[in-house]
């Protein structure tokens, strides 16, 4: 098994170009977002208000690339298997590397991601049906507006995992433990509730089957940082492209609370 | 029973300039910090990076004095019953109401407040021997330094509770449940592994007694951003006077997780 270190490393040099979601199990991953300096302080405003969708795992000095705390000696610029960048809100290229793109007054943010407590209700034995069904996880956007925040503001994006009422019960536990991967979910039951019209039409991700006697249980998902910074038309972002996540040095245990 | 509005009203009409720690009981009460923009990036970045002392509750939008998340309506410039305010570093002059000093470009940051974990422990029959005993809480500067974040570096600030260790693996159940004011101990037992010289000479507040069977229970403390801002030497910060606090308007019970 390959230590986040030399995982980071096969990226870096293009060996693996893959999602990450297999990789390093025990391992916390991250969303990233990179914004200028001018457009930081309202975001990371804006993360602090919103803490179940926008968990924040570690900001960088400006124009900084290494995560000293989350994993000392990488490169956010290399070390993605895939990068998006958009302009003026716009999606304008994917990279597999970023450097010739970096800037002194550019600021890394890497954001909690389910995958930790995805291995923490697989362990639990409880169903994590995107998985069973090899497709990515689907997700919504609600009629839930988070808190603005300067420049930043927008629905709350949530991810979907139907279980049955028991189950949810215990998922709620279990993910309670981990507020720094979106914690506890957000909804059980009526999708109407959340302004969502069909689970059957995700706004990202695929759907996936509901069986009888399952409710879909709702989480607040890492999407909506970058769906909302995004909206907000920042002269320039980069993000990991979807599935290509930031592999860190932090054993998913770190991350749990109680 | 006075509600927060009409405590924050009598204060703001200079009814009440006494320490707040009595009012309100089963609302949070918070820690004022306001430091000018050009240093607020920075301090919240620090805020993220060391979560123990530094749980924010609200920043506030540049120049704003409402804090609309947790207190809707009230006036950070006059809602407090005492501020100190700090200029290059140094405490300038205490005054009761900032309105004359209040500036276009000042960022307030509410920080989370022992007082509600405290409340939780006694109605959980644990001791909190200052409380008992009338007196400050004892706090030290400690060995331990916070991650730094831009200009803002220095050393933890943590308050000590002497309990039984049965009393200490409870209390230790029980703050885990208030991650935003300052969460699960961070230190029990011997002193001198935090680099603290003596308990019977507090850095801040007042020593208490240590009882037979008793060990020192360590958790970190609200002082620690007051701290690490003056010793970067801000042209102006102003904060609350110790133990007159802001009271809000969120019921204990909503800091809880779990």
């Amino acid at each position: 098994m390959s230590t986040p270190a030399e995982l980071r490393a096969a990226i870096r040099a293009g060996t693996w170009d893959e999602p990450t979601a297999a990789l390093a199990p025990g391992y916390a991953q991250a969303n990233l977002v990179v914004l200028p300096e001018a457009d930081a302080f309202d975001f990371l405003r804006f993360c602090v208000a919103n803490p179940r969708p926008c968990p924040v795992l570690e900001v960088c000095d400006p124009g900084a690339f290494e995560p000293v705390l989350t994993a000392p000696g990488a490169d956010l610029r290399t070390d993605l298997p895939r990068y998006r960048v958009y302009r003026d809100g716009e999606l304008a290229e994917e990279r597999d590397d970023v450097r010739a793109l970096w800037r002194d007054d550019l600021v890394a943010f890497l954001i909690g991601c389910s995958f930790t407590f995805e291995r923490a209700l697989l362990a639990a034995e409880l169903p994590v049906r995107h998985i069973e069904q090899g497709v990515n996880v689907p997700m919504y956007r609600t009629a839930v507006a988070c808190r603005p925040a300067g420049r930043f503001s927008g629905p709350l994006v949530v991810s979907m995992r139907p279980m049955t009422p028991a189950q949810a019960i215990r998922a709620t536990q279990i993910t309670s433990r981990y507020p720094s991967v979106h914690g506890a979910p957000v909804h059980v039951g009526d999708a109407s509730v959340l302004g969502i019209p069909s689970l059957g039409v995700p706004d990202y991700g695929d759907p996936v089957e509901i069986r009888d006697g399952e409710v879909p249980v709702f989480w607040a998902c890492g999407v909506t940082p970058q769906a909302v910074a995004a909206a907000s038309r920042p002269e320039l972002m980069i993000t990991h492209a979807p599935g290509h996540m930031f592999i860190t040095d932090v054993p998913d245990e770190r991350l749990a609370e109680r």
